[in-house]
């Protein structure tokens, strides 16, 4: 588990200040966040984060989503035990999407599939490089 | 390129329509669509689509958003030769996410990051598993 200090967690959060101030929310305060498992590179899930969900998923260890549906904070894994362990994080060049790497404990859909797309794919054409059919 | 026939592309939009059907907009009738490079897995970027960019990014072989900044439909690489050819496509649990698999030319960032989220690391406190620190 997370033994940071509360020394610690002043100094992380001073730290991300500047980039936490340049974060861009939208009409409802939130945010996307990419969540991908850091050593399989699987896209686990998308979720959403308001200021408080993205500076606590920062400082804790684990991953703060703010439930939409629920209207409430969310700590993945709380109920299902499924948790999220942050490994790093970074905003993009808009700094208006979040990507987290985490160690996700046993499976991050609650349908029970490893990631919220398994099993879901749509039919497309595959597109190729001029040069591939050349 | 993509040599699609319009037989096959009516085909593949009809083997779609219960799935696209399904899809959750937001109040702006758009959905963030999370962009992967389909063979080192690297989350390249983050952007937005409305039906009809969904739509044509999957009978296209390219990747289609709508610019929320221009209002108009943005066929990655048309401007810039960063083109991202599509590989696959699903939808999350609640259909309301869409992730793309791509081979991406050149870089995804107009920033000429390779992606979106490098060298914009945010300082985190790293979680890690009971287990790991018994």
């Amino acid at each position: 588990m997370n033994t940071l200090s509360q020394a610690d967690a002043a100094a992380a959060a001073l730290r991300n200040a500047a980039a936490l101030d340049a974060a861009v929310f939208n009409g409802d305060g939130l945010l996307p966040a990419v969540i991908q498992q850091w050593d399989t590179h699987e896209v686990l899930m998308l979720g959403w984060m308001n200021r408080t969900a993205l500076e606590r998923t920062l400082v804790e260890g684990r991953v703060t989503f703010w439930s939409r549906s629920r209207q409430e904070y969310w700590t993945k894994g709380d109920t299902s035990g499924h948790v999220q362990y942050v490994k790093s994080a970074a905003l993009d060049c808009d700094s208006d999407t979040l990507l987290v790497q985490v160690d996700q404990v046993g499976v991050a859909c609650h349908t029970g599939t490893r990631t919220c797309f398994d099993g879901r794919d749509l039919v497309v054409t595959v597109g190729t490089r001029p040069e591939e059919t050349a």
